[in-house]
């Protein structure tokens, strides 16, 4: 493929593959270098991945958290976005083949392509139990969740109505545990007044994890604290227990099967398969082992930087978070200018600090520096990082407005069912 | 269909099906009534349809202008709110059907289903051409504009761009007004420097009319005012001129067959087939023609209201506007207010403030009262006007912060594409 502004171009051609925190972050560090970057996603935004659950659990809308690659860009000339999937990587003839069969060269490859849900093997799970990795799987979600709560103001069946106020959240890291604490406010707080039929003391959360504790990468006090915040919530802690089975009905969670439509699932990741196409080796969860400068071996000017690359420090390969991945993104340019300037590269060097997860209305745990924290203060600190960390000046605003109203009123603002063919369970 | 709460009622049962501006307002005026209210809808939230145009531009997100219909209703304790589809009126049994078989029983009906597109017979343009009528057809609007954005800038083919570039928007009434002024603002301003390849000069956006002008409702000056603000922005106008043909390479227009995957549909409504089972007279848009009170012959307990009636006063049928619709929830209230009194009924009477539509930034032109109004003057009435009418106070603030943005900036901020499946043209 051949681009009318960049084809007559002699600067050295830096591709980026996928526009999250790490390839834009990439891109974003290279601005003042004498490259011409081509950024290149599937989608035409930028998404704030870590509220995605607030989208899901209607307090937030999709264009609050979204922002277009291409408006990011706007003023930094030598980047070129392209909306569209690429397929594999030629890592010999060094392009990427995008899937209308053209192809891009590069001289120097930065792959950030993500992760998505992983069900152990069981694809088949995926339809009954999304993930939550995109805004169109949000918005399932959310339409999922109001719609169950519509169909238990019709039902006369006691049973149906059951399975409908029953929710089973699979898995009790971060997103599982904001998850599982978000539904818990919508059926007891936010929905109290608005139906007639349904009881909220009928409503059962259900968050099952596999491990002994909630938060399993947070210290033990943390994820006692977010236990005990989630039970004072309402919500059924279920550790050390595997869902086994999942249908259009319910659910097996240990011995006890569950009848319910409402299975969302936070449980595993998996590395994009575009990685595969490098032909390296990959660690269980697919991702790419890189050498310490987060290039893959023997080539170079081919980088793996986000959730797509397995990446040590002194206690293990880095989690999948996005403060990982910006300084990767960062990195990487940096190691690109370095090149360029004909100087030695370094390795890359995770600074730790911290990370935090929310559980509801004023409770949050997190980890800052060495110092831990619990309850309302670790949940400013919270909702302070996350506006800070939010692309545009008004997504900034409109969140803050939105968590004010909703910490106000204890309304959810954005409970919208505007497709129901892709619910219909 | 029998409800736990309702059920036990000896009170006056009013059925009200339709969430619009007509159905809602009825049910708000019967709050201090002694009846028991159960309002049906097909979706779950009230939709402010006049401002969904700008959903379909990438102004505002759904949320904003959408709002639950039982977070309306929740202190309005005699109501009860289904989200449900009635198929059928038994006017004889005095009962309507649900698309699950099961019935309701009534003492009093509102009819308010509303209107959908009417494509004069060719049903096979709409998969082409959307309307717009639900937050669906606006997200797909949406979504169909801005990936032909996307693939102008990837192509290299002239003539796909060509084709990618080009907006047809039939019908130049309000909504195809502000849908043809809103496209071009997004061309020409929004998009300057966001792309690198596409020439904003390359754009086409078409308006075309049947009639010999636009806005064929309003006066002669204004529809000549509302032209000549078009013709500013860039948007080529067509006048007397019929689409014969539309298929997912193009349309028809004239004698002109023009290459666009982007044709859309504002021309000719067309009344929910809900109310063909009533078996009364329609009008050939098929409305139900009432009497004087709303209601229909011999039925004196059963009132159409809103789009799906056919009401005369002194200068012709009243037209499918908000007002027209939120008077007649509240007269048909009324009367059901006396005739529970045993008091006689009284003709509906349209009190007609007006009536306004939006060009572009700070160009409108308005009818209020006697006087006629465009330019800016027009366009902070128009703004003012839709910003109190909005449902809660919520969407009244974000909508105005969004508004505001966007004047200052010349952004759409609610640029995502979300769901590539629907818009594979």
């Amino acid at each position: 493929m051949d681009f009318t502004r960049m084809g007559k171009s002699l600067k050295p051609k830096v591709v980026i593959v996928g526009g999250g925190f790490g390839g834009l972050n990439a891109a974003k560090a290279l601005a003042k270098t004498a490259v011409d970057v081509i950024l290149i996603d599937r989608t035409n935004h930028h998404l704030f991945q870590p509220l995605l659950y607030q989208v899901a659990t209607a307090a937030l809308s999709p264009g609050e958290i979204a922002e277009p690659i291409r408006a990011i860009f706007k003023r930094q000339k030598n980047v070129l976005v392209i909306m569209i999937e690429v397929i594999a990587i030629d890592k010999q003839e060094q392009k990427v083949v995008l899937n209308n069969k053209e192809t891009i060269d590069f001289d120097y490859l930065i792959l950030a392509p993500g992760a998505s849900h992983s069900y152990f093997g069981h694809y088949e799970w995926e339809k009954y139990a999304p993930g939550l990795k995109t805004v169109t799987d949000a918005l399932k979600i959310r339409e999922r969740i109001l719609l169950s709560f519509e169909r238990a103001e019709m039902t006369q069946d006691a049973a149906k109505r059951k399975a409908y106020l029953t929710f089973v959240v699979v898995g009790a890291g971060p997103t599982g545990v904001e998850m599982a604490g978000a539904i818990t406010e919508i059926a007891c707080k936010t929905l109290l007044e608005d139906f007639r039929n349904i009881n909220p003391i009928e409503t059962r959360v259900l968050l099952v994890e596999g491990c002994d504790r909630v938060l399993p990468s947070y210290s033990p006090k943390l994820s006692q604290h977010a236990l005990e915040s989630l039970q004072q919530l309402g919500v059924e802690v279920k550790l050390n227990t595997r869902v086994s089975n999942i249908t259009t009905d319910g659910v097996q969670v240990g011995d006890e099967w569950i009848y319910t439509p409402n299975v969302i699932w936070a449980a595993g990741n998996v590395t994009s398969p575009l990685v595969k196409t490098l032909k390296v080796d990959l660690d269980k969860a697919g991702r790419v082992m890189v050498d310490p400068d987060l290039s893959i071996p023997d080539y170079p000017n081919i980088f793996v930087i986000g959730d797509a690359a397995h990446c040590h420090n002194e206690s293990g390969p880095l989690p999948g978070l996005a403060p990982v991945a910006i300084q990767q993104g960062k990195h990487v340019a940096q190691i690109i200018r370095c090149s360029l300037a004909g100087e030695n590269r370094t390795p890359f060097q995770y600074k730790d600090r911290g990370m935090m997860a929310t559980i509801g209305r004023a409770k949050a745990v997190a980890l800052l520096g060495r110092m831990e924290y619990s309850g309302l203060l670790a949940w400013l600190a919270w909702c302070l990082v996350h506006i800070m960390f939010l692309i545009s000046f008004r997504n900034k605003v409109l969140v803050m407005m939105e968590w004010m109203w909703a910490y106000i009123t204890y309304q959810r603002a954005a409970r919208l069912i505007t497709d129901r063919t892709s619910a219909d369970t």
